[in-house]
């Protein structure tokens, strides 16, 4: 089943305590791509970038079988930049700049190649900018995942409200579903977001896995414990990914199978972090994501049948 | 099989954001046997306590066929007493007042029936103390289980060091771990401990779940997700009886089987933290634990087949 992506395509540099990087190719669409690209080779890509972002990056995209028909490139702009630098836990980040650039006025187009795609991921961008996508969809795609963040909330949390109402599945992390939802127990904040109108909830709780609900279950995939997380950044963005082209792969969107979903995005972003920025999943190949997955089934899986 | 279990018993003043004890019967080897006697019968209780401790404490011990053989009861002398705040996150707590009483002189005794016991679970003790009750045994237990916390590692790192060394499986949580190893990552402080002595490493997060380590295999189990945590006080001890319990049920020492063991004694933690102090682990019953561990079951398996 085909997938149309729409997020950022951008420059980012990161610090990490174990060092930094230059301005590389980061994004959440690049991300999102790449890890679904392990899976399924229909992506059609709804971004923009400026002038000053590399025709190799966007050949790398296409040669992972992202259609890039969609990908506006704006003459005499510059791409989307972000800057930001982790604390030494890993799960805290200052950001140190941020350049909106093309993001500014960004009107997706999706092209009418792409209106029928089956499977839609929303990535992290302004929640109008994600609703205006939902709205040139020639028919309701099979199903629709919406990634955002915190900093929507505080700004356009009505826009956010509105298009949450249309979707499929939402992924936030911990602290963000605590802030849309006002409660701290993420069990009650779970039933509260899920009364806004999506059907599934993951809240993604970085190394301590991550939690898809529907109104009725609830499954809990781990994250797997590894010696050094190098450069968290696009972790969120690999598991979407996973998760999405898993789905699009299988094209069986019940529960049992988003939980397979769940743990082949897990398995993604745990490839992300080892490395900076896209440099691992550019790295891997399909037997690598095999038996990554091999090692989430040894780590979570254990024989206690059902009484 | 039989589980000797040493440990505290005691008198607890807990508060929480949800309320506050009195002084109630409370104590890391009341936890342990009360969570264990869901799963064997044969449970020796090791400790000591002051004249002031009620009858009607040991007397439901003895319900829960707890062999109270062991417990020394101090005339004249006051039980140990702890009691400690909870902040609102639940993670993190202060001890408002420590007396140690009878603990201070605290010779443990384990009587002669005792010392062929199978299973031997030391729990939360002054390290030597710990030691004291190792040694008395006549034959090596099939498996000793020790729990211990930062305040000895601050105090007699040493005597812990020198216990470790004759232990099969080490219960600690995630700020003990790093204490312990001197590194942040938890993967790379179980290589660290496991070089210790100690055969197996169960690290505790609390609601983030736990890890059991071997030297060549790791498995996590979820905690289960909760509306509300009323009270962690005894959670940990919870665990480690169902831990212990199971596997002295099941006479099967192997990973696959302490997998299932980690699992019950996620059950059983899920159970202590649902009310204060022991209250909830003497409302249950048998059937309750196994709709709880299908509960487990549900939240954390998938089927995806190894390939």
């Amino acid at each position: 089943m085909s997938v149309l992506v729409v997020g950022t395509v951008a420059f980012d540099a990161i610090e990490t305590p174990f060092g930094k990087t230059d301005k590389i190719v980061g994004g959440a669409a690049t991300y999102i791509c790449l890890s679904a690209s392990f899976f399924t080779k229909k992506l059609n890509l709804v971004s923009v970038v400026g002038e000053d972002f590399p025709n190799e990056a966007i050949q790398m995209l296409k040669n992972k079988s992202v259609d890039t028909k969609g990908l506006q490139i704006k003459k005499g702009e510059k791409t989307f930049f972000w800057s930001g630098k982790y604390h030494n836990d890993m799960n805290t980040r200052d950001t140190l700049d941020t350049q909106l650039n093309v993001l500014e006025n960004f009107d997706p187009m999706v092209p009418e190649q792409f209106q029928k795609s089956e499977f839609l991921m929303l990535g992290n961008l302004m929640p109008s900018v994600q609703k205006k996508v939902l709205d040139q969809m020639k028919r309701r795609p099979k199903l629709v995942v919406l990634d955002t963040m915190n900093f929507w909330m505080d700004l356009f949390m009505d826009d956010l409200k509105e298009a949450l109402k249309e979707v499929d599945v939402l992924t936030i992390n911990d602290e963000e579903a605590r802030q849309l939802s006002g409660e701290y127990s993420l069990v009650k904040a779970a039933k509260i977001i899920l009364k806004m109108g999506t059907k599934h909830l993951i809240i993604k709780k970085g190394e301590h896995g991550a939690l898809l609900f529907n109104h009725n279950e609830v499954f809990f995939a781990p994250a797997l414990p590894l010696e050094e997380v190098f450069d968290p950044t696009g972790a969120g963005d690999s598991f979407a990914g996973g998760f999405i082209g898993y789905l699009a792969k299988t094209n069986d969107i019940s529960f049992e199978n988003m939980k397979r979903a769940v743990i082949n995005g897990s398995a993604m972003a745990s490839f992300c972090v080892e490395k900076f920025g896209t440099q691992r999943l550019l790295e891997i190949n399909k037997d690598d994501v095999d038996s990554r997955i091999n090692e989430f089934v040894s780590l979570a899986q254990f024989d206690i049948p059902l009484k």
